[in-house]
């Protein structure tokens, strides 16, 4: 009989696609990969359809796997309930996930959020790893956050803390996708930029490629492009953006004293543009006790495969909280 | 020979007075005593006072205690180091206390800042016995939070975390003690709801008792005796300090999702003139996820052992997390 390797199954749910993996003890992916979410069908029709292709893909491989769990990211997942409550742009509802996965599996499973489980990734395989207190910053269409203190996730009384993306940076600012408004995730995301372009370009007649785009066709991506040509426009809409980012860090790191800030995501990846107005401005609002003390920091996740480590690093660190694993 | 009683020794630093006594596990406190810091002199020089009026007291007293250890409040102390670094209002500038309590006790002693022993107090002997996730507030000179996670103290990374007091809640607002401007201290505390007062007598001709006190005779206590007897500038000063704390708070629950946020020191015995307003403005800004989940309450520890309670607790929380204890 060959040796088995002992792995967990990490999934990460999106709102289009939900990509799963199996990872070792040591970060090494043996393979992952996606498959459509198809949000508008119930859940139970997405585990049978991943779980079905798991299976092919086990009987596929020369390797022997012994699978000792399965750790979930997905939009508003609750740690505490296994349960999903009303996940945005998916129609599922009110659901407990880890129920769902029992009827197909018998491995212990748990659940979180994708920034918290990115969190956990960082911790155990990425950037973070020997943090015991640190903040994770996901952006992407919205802004997500796992706050570590003392080496745990901090889920609050109901599983539901870590809401940095709903601080109010702004009374009576921009509406957010919450019903509020002023919300930082309304400035500092994906589409907070793009809103930021179209205010700088009703605010100044500066002379900007953006200006021949549709508001729906502009992205992160464009403005980053645009900025590495020297778009004014564009280089602005960064350093607005790196500023409300890094005064909202200031109050954080009043708040959590943190090692490190780890940035994560698709506006991460604008390196200087959004990472030099963020240290700038979170060195200038902060209280001096802090000063110079706090590193912000890229993520150490591979891009490709971070969602699949931080669902994965998630049921690992069950695993070992687990007296004599 | 007689039994022994099994204490620790709480000692409360203040900038004026300094509050030490015996406290049980059962928050029994045998005795309390108050005697003056004499902050122009070395954290010597007090400890020296303090250690041998304890010895008269335990030679007076009909019961034998076993001092299982020291518990101390301080501004600025830091629980990593057992140091304090330049604590405002005591010239000690940056020191060791917990050396210099063992230049004169052999016990072990343990320092925190006085509104994280509060935050312990409160968990083991006040409003959040059982309580894993809540925050604390001291309402006094400033305002200082001790931040419990999973049933710890949120020490951050340097031991310096918590600071709530010092977050924006301004852009380019009030002044604050730090050097910076817009802290919800300095809105939030006894000398911000006089300055809100002096803000409100300024931008209106509302008449008001208020009127005839000088800036620097004024005092909460007077602000909340003239809100007792229905002055308009004094009730309003009150709306305004609770809308402004119930919107922090707001943010502050997006962060922690905390089980209950606990409001101690002399602004919180105003009742319902702040607790109304902060309270209708933490739901009025609270993110949809967390509405009417947090409770907002008053301290549970009695007033004048508080202080006490709080560093007693700090040192039984070390005794309680070491095997065997």
């Amino acid at each position: 009989m060959k040796n088995s390797i002992e792995v967990v199954l990490g999934i990460d749910i999106g709102g289009t696609n939900t990509k799963f993996g199996l990872v070792d003890r040591e970060a090494k992916v043996y393979f992952s990969e996606s498959i459509s979410t198809r949000a508008k069908k119930p859940a139970q029709e997405l585990f049978s359809r991943l779980f079905t292709r798991l299976d092919e893909i086990l009987i596929a491989r020369s390797e022997h796997f012994e699978i000792k769990g399965i750790g979930v990211g997905a939009p508003n997942g609750n740690y505490f309930t296994g349960g999903i409550e009303n996940p945005p742009n998916l129609s599922w509802g009110t659901i407990n996930l880890v129920d769902i996965i029992h009827t197909f599996r018998k491995e212990p499973a748990v659940l979180t959020n994708d920034a918290n489980a990115a969190a956990l990734g960082e911790m155990k395989f990425g950037a973070a790893r020997g943090m015991k207190n640190f903040i994770e910053i996901t952006l992407g269409t919205g802004l997500g956050s796992g706050i570590v203190v003392n080496g745990q996730v901090v889920y609050g009384h109901d599983g539901f803390a870590g809401e940095m993306g709903h601080i109010i940076v702004e009374r009576n600012g921009r509406l957010c996708g919450c019903g509020r408004r002023g919300c930082l995730e309304a400035y500092v995301s994906a589409p907070g930029i793009c809103r930021t372009v179209a205010e700088l370009m009703a605010d100044t007649n500066t002379d900007s490629e953006l200006r021949q785009i549709p508001f729906n066709q502009l992205s992160s991506k464009i403005i980053y492009q645009a900025a590495e040509k020297g778009d004014m426009v564009a280089l602005q809409a960064f350093e607005v953006t790196g500023k409300i980012l890094g005064e909202a860090l200031a109050d954080a790191v009043a708040y959590f004293s943190p090692e490190a800030v780890i940035l994560f995501g698709g506006l991460a990846e604008a390196g200087d543009f959004i990472f030099k107005p963020a240290k700038e401005n979170l060195e200038n609002n902060v209280l001096k006790l802090f000063s110079n003390k706090v590193r912000l920091m890229p993520s150490g996740l591979s891009h490709g495969e971070a969602a699949v480590l931080g669902a994965a690093a998630l049921m690992w660190n069950e695993l070992n909280h687990k007296v004599g694993c």
